[in-house]
């Protein structure tokens, strides 16, 4: 299988600037001695995660001649907020399928950028979504299945070894495995000595079981929707999963309270509103210091997008 | 009155280079369209808030004969924490005069930065400053009334007018008048085709209302205290008055209830914690658009320093 390269991630730095912010690293004063922390707060992109970086890179590399027929995306979440946000910036038709028990709250986001919304069985979102691909001749922008959304991900790799070329730790969520395997890529090649280590919740925990297994260890969704980070939730492709065991060193696992706990403690400490999917890695640093090496560390906050009920519930 | 200048200004910017986070704009999405929004947000700094900024510029102007003898600065907010951070990475020691009012956890978060924090009645803060400055040989670092710091703070303009030369409005909050003073500076003199204009909460507009009069207003301490902006009860001093009156374009003020509204908007548009001293320019964008020019603008976000259980309040 072929995996994504250190130039695919440049050429993607390239094509999304202007697009997606350049997120600065934050010190925390409040960190170990011996383990200082920065956060790299990707809850502050347009559409508030990092999906922009992934999404700008693939709707760029649209051919001239399949740009009118537009974009389709299938997800309730961050995705499809970062492809309707980048159709609306490109000029682009975009047709975002969801399932039927999306909150009309994210709907209404992705209509307020433009896109046209279709509410679909949750079955059915593959098939109707490839039909409309079909029909249209539109381009289906994949949430991580994809070397480009990998390497558009994977900018944000670069920005960390820019910034701090002597970074000793990075600690990257982990759900379809894009964003991991994008960075993954960027540190291994940037700056060799460093380790990259993903986080997934105990109860999303299929890519952690793979890693201990020594091979794939498949979830239920059923099983992996039982955590509260819910960008949390998908399982990798084979694309992403060979990325991931060949360029991130180690799994860690945190729970369902130390991720409630990060949330809070990012509002308090660092004044960032994360979604508990954007905290586990906060949540790792503190809490699963035993498994993590010391040094220079860098914690990747990957989105902002929390229903403001639970926020202030979690900070109360 | 000398006022500064940009050359100040350009100094300063390469003296804080590295203690500072060089803050991105972040664009809003939910901004009306002719009047698009970015966000430079200060609250990300160490230490939350843009005080780092003037302190670090003030404390690396020490002469090496002076540095060993410390710091000294009476506050018992951001401009503190500021003080006794920069002190702690110069390897200065610090002392904070704070008044008997003080909450524990501010005086704990100065302890926690290395400082010595004296704890004096609040008439006696200023006298207590000065006898330690005498007898110690040390420096103080004033809030605001200070060329360095205000050339400090100034850095935001800078920095605002490299990443959007464009910029056609520029919104900064008003309290001592520091950050304004810099910020008006370095717009003037990079942007001269944009407009600066200054916020207040009503219930301490004291610089609104001398704008009004046409000459200097004073309000006392007690009625600048009523404001839920607790960063923003302060007066200018002569010197900030005179940049303020010369260099920003006008002021505006805004309600209670509007910058307890900003407060969550920025926490769940923006994924960022402000305090309601950082909320106003937003609340002012959001509020008072009849006063204010169309065009791209800016809004400083200035602090983030909001106690977790008033955040969760206006949340929820």
């Amino acid at each position: 299988m072929n995996l994504i390269t250190i130039e695919d991630v440049h050429a993607a730095a390239e094509r999304i600037r202007g697009a997606a912010v350049r997120t600065p690293l934050l010190p925390c004063d409040w960190a170990d001695v011996d383990r200082p922390l920065w956060l790299k707060p990707e809850n502050l992109q347009p559409v508030g995660a990092f999906k922009i970086r992934g999404a700008a890179n693939a709707m760029a590399r649209i051919p001239a001649s399949a740009r009118a027929n537009g974009v389709v995306a299938y997800s309730s979440g961050n995705h499809a907020q970062a492809v309707a946000y980048m159709a609306k910036r490109l000029g682009l038709p975009a047709v975002i399928v969801v399932p039927e028990n999306t909150p009309a709250t994210k709907i209404e986001a992705s209509r307020r950028h433009g896109a046209e919304v279709v509410v679909v069985p949750i079955t059915d979102r593959e098939l109707v979504a490839a039909r409309l691909v079909a029909e249209r001749g539109a381009t289906l922008v994949p949430p991580f299945d994809h070397a480009d959304v990998i390497a558009g991900q994977g900018t944000i790799g670069l920005e960390i070894a820019a910034d701090l070329p002597e970074v000793e730790v990075v600690l990257v969520p982990v759900s379809g495995g894009g964003l991991a395997a994008g960075v993954a890529t960027a540190i291994r090649a940037c700056c060799p000595a460093a380790v990259v280590i993903g986080v997934e919740p105990e109860l999303a925990g299929d890519v952690a079981a793979s890693f201990a297994a020594g091979h794939r260890v498949l979830w239920s969704a059923q099983d992996r929707a039982r955590t509260i980070a819910d960008g949390l939730r998908a399982t990798p492709s084979e694309l992403t999963f060979a990325h991931l065991t060949q360029r991130v060193d180690a799994m860690v696992t945190v729970s369902e309270d130390e991720i409630r706990a990060a949330v809070a403690t990012l509002a308090t400490c660092a004044n960032l509103v994360a979604e508990p999917s954007g905290a586990v890695t906060t949540a790792a640093y503190l809490h699963r210091a035993a498994d993590l090496p010391t040094g220079r560390t860098v914690a990747v906050v990957s989105g902002g997008n929390v229903d403001r009920w639970l926020l202030a519930e979690l900070l109360g």
